[in-house]
């Protein structure tokens, strides 16, 4: 039997770090995860995961590890390091790579968690054959990675593609980032939570009623029950994300906008608004030519299969 | 001796079309120029041009021509067409590179303007060895060019770059694209003399006395004098055009921005606080690590120049 050919992805998370088996036609053969926050030391971290990886791929007879794939938070691509990222425990400038490779001989890709998903989403999910598209992650906060001319644009530093930081409202939420009215303050799980939490302060009629168990996923339960206030909040969150998307197709007209993540999963009721206000603020030459569609890698595979895409388009 | 190499650079404004031969090192060997305002008639116009052009070239010895480049309004790189040009006499599609390919057997190029003007800044300007930078020209409106991974970027459709046209302030000013708030009705020189002329309403004293005589240039040189109502209306313009810079930078992280054009001829009137407002809106990760230039194209040769680079890039 000949080798059977698979990358190892892996989705660093501030909780979570989980990794797998990818074959070339995105299957997630095997996947574990490990707790990230309970190792407060990198390089011992790093070698704990390559042990965990050299037992998986022992356990699988007759593969061929092409590569890794790593997506972390502040991953960047051209250093392969992790800097300064605010929601993992490890300070300062992490040589990721550089660790794992003490340990492998294969290659191994690092970038951040919103690239490996648009990676993800081109080779095996919802933008198959596009050369020029966006994604978008609608998690705690708002992540993006871009491609254009069939590649990812990591700019001259690796930093690029940080939508979510972009300003949509001067003067608007404080945002963790030190600055006001980032887009993610809006138009992500913890945003929509904000709206919510402003929006019933001026209400009183609503199924959102306990304050402190609201989520992204109470408010679009409510919605789907026809709740006046909760459809006002993804009618609020749209606007600002339809926005910023229609700000977006003017730099790069892109054929596609991906949406990924927990609000995402929200499905109709944050595209079908997210789409009318773009299509509303576009340029004339832009209308009804992009599509916004959610990502098809399946929730649970999705983090390891965006990062095992790595491996592939750099093998 | 040896044929020297030369390409044909074309551009077409909507008053004139200049077009010249530019050698390898960025030297514009001859130009002239025709009304594009004569020619209702594309067909007729693209015809007289060539025949203008094949003098040109038989009037030097030993020419070898690479190919030409044509920058225009509304130019589209993949069809190589002029699609609806509001500032053009010329309605709807038009198939300029098909009826240039009548008359010339080498390549022909066409794109935008401000894409050329990045082209052109690339190969002989300000960008030389710069492989992720934006060209933002402030004329009469404001285009911008993307160059990504050392390409430009031209979208799914061609359309990119119309940085013009983000919205930076909702219910802004009217914007010739029939919306409102257009980063072009504020930063551009048409936008700095409606910028003036709404300052000059609630200000007595100033130099910029005489409303109907109003330009960027009368502006700049009031603000050169120490007015401290010019320098208040460029400080103005400079926070708009700041504002969406540093939106710009988090979504591509380019390494230079490249100003051109009339209003950017006002030098560090408007490049110091543009430069300034930039860095208060970015996020931290991207600050103090992106360069604002003026263009270092001769403002006489950098149509040509910016259209012969095409042509130089495609050979």
């Amino acid at each position: 039997m000949p080798n059977m050919k698979v990358a190892i992805g892996v989705d660093i998370g501030g909780t979570n770090t989980v990794f797998g088996l990818v074959d070339e036609q995105g299957n997630c053969l095997v996947q574990q995860s490990i707790k990230t926050k309970d190792f407060p030391d990198p390089e011992y971290f790093v070698a704990v995961l390559s042990a965990k990886l050299k037992e998986l791929i022992a356990s699988e007879k007759n593969l061929n590890v092409i590569g890794m794939g790593v997506g972390a938070p502040n991953g960047n691509y051209y250093t392969g390091t992790i800097d300064f990222a605010p929601n993992l425990n490890w300070k300062g400038v992490v040589p990721l790579v550089q660790l794992f490779e003490k340990h492998f001989s294969f290659p191994v890709v690092l970038t951040n968690d919103a690239n490996a998903a648009a990676i993800g989403e081109r080779i095996y999910g919802a933008a198959i054959g596009i050369d020029d598209f966006v994604m978008v992650t609608l998690g705690t906060g708002l992540g993006s990675g871009f491609v254009v001319n069939g590649n990812l644009v990591y700019g001259h530093d690796g930093f690029a593609g940080e939508l979510g930081h972009t300003i949509v409202e001067k003067n608007g939420r404080v945002c963790g980032c030190g600055r006001k009215g980032c887009l993610e303050t809006y138009a992500s799980a913890s945003g929509i939570v904000r709206t919510a939490k402003e929006f019933l302060v001026n209400s009183s009629e609503s199924l959102l009623v306990d304050v402190e168990e609201i989520s992204s996923k109470s408010i679009a339960d409510a919605a789907l029950k026809g709740d006046a206030l909760a459809l006002e909040i993804f009618d609020y969150t749209a606007e600002k994300l339809g926005f910023s998307l229609a700000n977006t197709v003017a730099l790069t007209s892109p054929k596609l906008i991906v949406l990924f993540g927990g609000l995402a999963q929200s499905g109709d009721l944050i595209l079908k608004p997210t789409k009318k206000y773009m299509e509303a603020y576009l340029l004339n030459i832009y209308q009804n030519k992009v599509a916004i569609f959610p990502s098809k890698l399946k929730a649970s595979d999705a983090a390891i299969l965006g990062a095992s895409a790595l491996a592939w388009q750099n093998s």
